[in-house]
């Protein structure tokens, strides 16, 4: 918006609006951090302190009961805290290093996950875990991405297909198209049904886990649910894993079932947080926009300077815009229609898009400011490639959508 | 190329493209892990063999000195291995839960570290975090891609101004500029110099971490090197956990030391595991090509082919090609450039988009198809919108680079 006031300068200040944007985002991170330090001191303090005291009980009774002076247990304590370690238990495990155990960790290490229930203890090891890891885990990142580009390709075709089915219905009752957005031409699918499918999908993966591994692990089931999150988020704290003791019933079978679990799961979860960035960063564009609108107060002006860049359909988009309700979702969405119209073709899940296509956007300006002609290129953007400025309008539109709110 | 071929059925075949690409990363990531289970499986398993028999014979030392029942010492082994995961030592460690510690609990979480240093016990914590982790990883994953975008922007803007010296001093010895490739206009930075200059920042800042690690932590230089790539990868095993102990010297400092490095590290090393992917993409582009070709034995038609969709420009581009070396970097320069010329404006920094922009791509092909009319936008996309274009050419110029060598 800035941008388009400016239009002499317009690069600079573009630039400015992402390291807003990062700012905003590196901030509001920080803010969200020093919460949840707050809510989980508050929850867990107690429960360390009652932990430690217990502890310290059950030692003292030891020494007591068996005359053992305290350093002496210390020492053996301290060489049972480096077998530890190395994956020794009172129960023993199974092995470590033999090749399942060593395919588990691989698994562990490429999908960021690192339990940290096997480590590699010689130096030999961990030489090779730096530059193993360092191809593994690119790879495992582009098998993620286009991972998530094949499921979210299956949703939409999944989404179309039943909006195809109510348009058919609603035409079979009687009832005529209501309009553009209606028709099949004028329909994308919402990056809130993805976000609310995906999380679905994880809820379902993460429960049929947690009934395996309550039954094979014997933990409680919210515990296993707890495990879930942790493993596919590929936190992996490694307080709770799967698959560790020494023989289970159907023990080959577990394993595998484990390793799929953990791989869909991972890829759900991946992409999930993926969509849900999208908004998070839709957010941010908003929050952007009010508190630039609060600095300028000249809302309409900007309508139409818009006018001005995009005359005709860019003002059948602020007409329409004056007759839509004040959530993310819609206003975003005509101004998608917009965009749409602007370039002349269909752009349906550009939403999904947003955040993949800025990085190309903005190198795009980069590389027209670096070769010193950011002006012309832009008439060009908005002219003979439409395209390109489909999706730069699309996401101009997206900051512009939060401005005009 | 096949799309090429066969014009009529064009997006099924270019999605069956991305399948098998899909598998093949797949089958090659599972090779990986299948041949680094049998690399740590042998580096490691006779050091667990020794760890177990050490950690066995100092047991039957204990007992037998200190005249224990072997079961008596089991119960308390138990109970210390309860209190281990609370993050109870002989040596005391910090305390968890005050606000610090949560801070750095939090803070391995949205990262998705997840050391496990610090585990929550409660219900309430257990529920709390998974709905925390929710928002916190998506919003980090977005901090990161905005970082990516940030840092590349950076690069792109420190390579250009190179190159310019570079050509200025070329300029003022005599020589002329030795054609549109090595003037400003041609130039592009090169994926592999990304690459090599995040790796060597990602190095450089590992190295100084370890410095102070290694002093701070008293652990060996290598361990805390290993230390930096486990935490940085966001991998986190939590075998070695910076920051752990009761008290240091310049403690406050070296607590914010140490969340700035691992900050630094982690954007950087996602920053490079990104720049790799990319680059094994276009491996994977390579391999499908080489299948592709040895299956077809016709590549000059399939350059024929090429002409006919974009007449001009891409005849330059296949004269061209015949000039250029097998290198991949190469092949696609002058592919690119041809990408550029195509759309008639300055697409230069391409290659870091390839992964990203991709989806863009296929989400609208998807559209397309879903809105029934592929043949129609596929002569929009050249023509119109020679933006959209100009990404989806770079896309199928790169698959084709490896198709025709």
């Amino acid at each position: 918006v800035v941008c388009r006031r400016a239009s002499c300068c317009c690069l600079p200040v573009h630039l400015n609006e992402d390291n807003a944007r990062f700012g905003l985002l590196a901030a509001l991170i920080l803010l969200y951090l020093l919460c949840g330090a707050l809510v989980f001191s508050a929850l867990e303090r107690p429960s360390e302190l009652q932990a430690h005291q217990q502890w310290q009980e059950q030692l003292d009774n030891f020494t007591q009961q068996h005359r053992l002076s305290l350093h002496s247990l210390q020492v053996l304590l301290r060489q049972y805290e480096e077998a530890f370690v190395t994956g020794i238990r009172v129960d023993p495990l199974r092995p470590r290093w033999d090749f399942s155990g060593a395919f588990y960790f691989v698994g562990t290490v490429i999908s960021t996950i690192g339990f940290g229930m096997t480590t590699p203890a010689t130096v030999g090891g961990k030489v090779f875990l730096i530059f193993y890891g360092l191809i593994g885990c690119a790879a495992t990142i582009l098998f993620f991405n286009l991972f998530l580009e094949r499921i979210i390709t299956m949703l939409a075709y999944i989404m179309r297909w039943c909006h195809e089915r109510q348009l058919r219905r609603a035409g079979v009752g009687g009832v005529e198209a209501r309009g553009e957005d209606d028709s099949l031409e004028g329909w994308k699918p919402s990056v809130y049904y993805v976000m609310l499918i995906l999380g679905i999908a994880a809820l379902l993966i993460a429960c049929c886990a947690s009934a395996l591994y309550s039954t094979m692990e014997e933990w409680d089931y919210f515990d296993a649910l707890y495990f879930c999150f942790v493993a596919f988020s590929t936190i992996g704290f490694g307080d709770l894993v799967s698959s560790q003791r020494e023989s289970y019933k159907a023990q080959e079978a577990y394993r595998v079932g484990n390793c799929l679990f953990i791989l869909m799961g991972v890829c759900c979860i991946y992409s999930l947080f993926n969509v849900i960035s999208i908004i998070i960063k839709q957010t941010l564009n908003w929050i952007l926009g009010r508190l630039d609108c609060s600095r300028m107060h000249h809302p309409r002006q900007r309508v139409q300077k818009r006018n001005a860049v995009h005359p005709a359909p860019a003002n059948e988009a602020a007409r329409k815009q004056r007759f839509t309700n004040a959530s993310v979702e819609t206003v975003c969405d005509s101004e998608t229609d917009a965009g749409r119209r602007l370039s002349g073709e269909m752009i349906s899940v550009n939403d999904f898009m947003a955040n993949k296509v800025s990085l190309a956007i903005l190198q795009k300006q980069l590389s027209e400011t670096a070769h010193g002609n950011p002006r012309q290129s832009h008439i060009r953007q908005n002219g003979f490639s439409g395209g390109v400025g489909a999706f730069a309008i699309m996401n101009n539109r997206l900051q512009e959508t939060s401005v005009d709110r």
